[in-house]
């Protein structure tokens, strides 16, 4: 989620609701921390953005997080102790009964063991901080304020550095038993790519953007040519990001079309193994890839799926997620309030 | 369904409940029909079988529904019209909003168009009558009387002809729009083996009884050597049934064997995938083959699974159904009664 490029909410004009309660959101990723402030109604009333503690304890990563929520606070016209609750996304092992977050191994230094997030910032802001898986929040928000709004049951595809997914069925989020979404680890080929996970034949294998940088820089040393990597060194950048493989696909480079082709081929028949199962209304497309991507390549994904599904006339629409990079953060904060009706 | 060997509900001793108040369920299979009447606690109160009308159209399967369940009414000590509500699983396309069913291919002769069965099957019983599809309510059954009660979300793996799939999650039977379940269409392998759908590489195309026949069939043309269709003329049987297919690899015959180990790999990637992205506490294992070779296959899906799953440690039980033969009329009938609690 860390290179969306559009932010689908405004302030409405004349709220009809209560506007004197306002919540707190946080997506904490490996490089940034987004937080915002919203009204009842979900619309963001002040934001704001810092980098992640590159080097810090989790304990630096909540005082981080607490800046950017103090920000995002002072932004709104109010405090973060004026907050009715704060809920924050975040990557990793989230334990969202006893509020702890583990094996975050791309925030702060190594962050391994489970760490009471929830009570410690809570202590900070002097209300209850709740807090939820990174994707799975910012489906939420999608389902609730953004692309999946006409729909009861969604499927959310979060391409980018992985492939992560979250669902709403019937109106209210599926987690399982706290790990449901996991399309990413989804078999598309039993016994084929490795993956980042270790496992093999994974949908991410072949579609993360972490597993595309790899295979592209061993076709490198085997000798195929390609405009990526000159690209992210004209950007300065250390990896290739979501813009740089969308201008070498401008550009018609043939390796990072191929390993795109190929990554939507198995988007295609992880996504729609996941519609015979759940036959749910709509997919959206979100993440990193996903949202800048996502307006040539929502329609390709959808052919690529169109030979697996089993109730043709049927198939979902896939959609590109609306909230671009503040889904996570509203739907971390959508997480601190009551239930939806 | 056709060839469970147990089963698990028996009367109780000293109802607490209302006995007053039956209902009565309908499984209606390509080669028969099965019927029960129950209590509201589920506990089978009389039972029939009969054979579907092979050449009938719609109208004389209606009638041979009847019948049935006229026999299971009188062995309950009732008769039809003092049922409270009757309930029809049946394969095919079920609209359970107008009660029809359509394109039941394998049901009478060649039953096509939309036929009111729940009006029709209504105007003999004199109640509500719903539709549901065969394995959903079969699944749904499990959940509440049978190896799936100590659970409250489970995937239901129906291994039989086909590979057919139902959820019931958080207490509640997801169909989707309809259509959910169709975990034999998730694909396992893209380009793969011919599907009996049409379509390429789902898991039925490797699991399914059917799809396992044409492959022993095709074997046997290329020289293979196997017991199976001598079994299968010994018995006098038209097709490899489950306790064909058991014997065989009781007498470790090397074709059945690659073929089930096949399977059991396919099922394995495909239930795994179906794990990863709903995180559901069990996986119930029926259907006839699924019934038939449970004792001895459950534990092996389960080790198939195992190098797919992405939270290791929370990795599902997979365990055998326990209503059999009767779990497809049980879970018909509990779709007519009120909501469970």
């Amino acid at each position: 989620m860390d290179e969306a490029t559009s932010v689908g909410t405004g302030e409405t004009k004349e709220p009809s609701h209560d506007t004197s309660k306002v919540w707190g959101g946080i997506d904490l990723g490996g490089t940034k921390i987004e937080a915002v402030v919203i009204d009842e109604a979900g619309t963001v009333l002040g934001r704001a953005r810092h980098p992640t503690p590159g080097d810090g304890d989790p304990s630096d990563v909540v005082q981080g997080v607490y800046g950017a929520l103090k920000e995002a606070a002072q932004a709104a016209g109010t405090t973060p102790q004026r907050l009715v609750g704060v809920g924050v996304g975040a990557p990793g092992s989230v334990n969202a009964n006893d509020g702890t977050l583990a094996h975050v191994g791309n925030v702060g230094r190594g962050w391994e063991e489970p760490y009471p997030v929830a009570a410690d910032l809570g202590d900070l802001v002097g209300s209850r901080v709740v807090l939820g898986n990174d994707v799975q929040v910012a489906v939420a928000a999608e389902y609730r304020l953004g692309a999946g709004r006409p729909y009861r049951s969604i499927l959310g595809l979060w391409w980018g550095t992985g492939v992560g997914g979250g669902l709403v069925l019937d109106g209210v989020p599926w987690r399982g038993r706290g790990a449901a979404g996991e399309i990413g680890h989804m078999v598309v080929k039993p016994g084929g790519a490795r993956c980042g996970c270790g496992r093999r034949g994974c949908m991410e294998a072949y579609a993360g953007r972490a597993s595309m940088e790899r295979k592209a820089r061993k076709a490198v040393r085997q000798g195929e040519k390609t405009m990526l990597f000159d690209l992210m060194h004209k950007k300065g950048r250390p990896r290739l990001t979501s813009s740089i493989w969308d201008k070498a696909l401008q550009q018609e480079d043939p390796l990072a079309t191929w390993l795109i082709e190929r990554a939507v081929r198995m988007l295609g028949a992880g996504v729609a193994s996941a519609i015979n199962l759940l036959d749910v209304e709509a997919v959206i497309l979100g993440g990193g890839l996903g949202t800048r991507l996502g307006p040539a390549y929502a329609g390709r994904i959808h052919d690529a799926m169109s030979p697996h599904i089993f109730v043709p006339e049927r198939q979902p629409p896939v959609l590109v997620a609306e909230l671009g990079e503040l889904s996570g953060a509203i739907g971390a904060a959508l997480l601190s309030q009551p239930p939806m009706k």
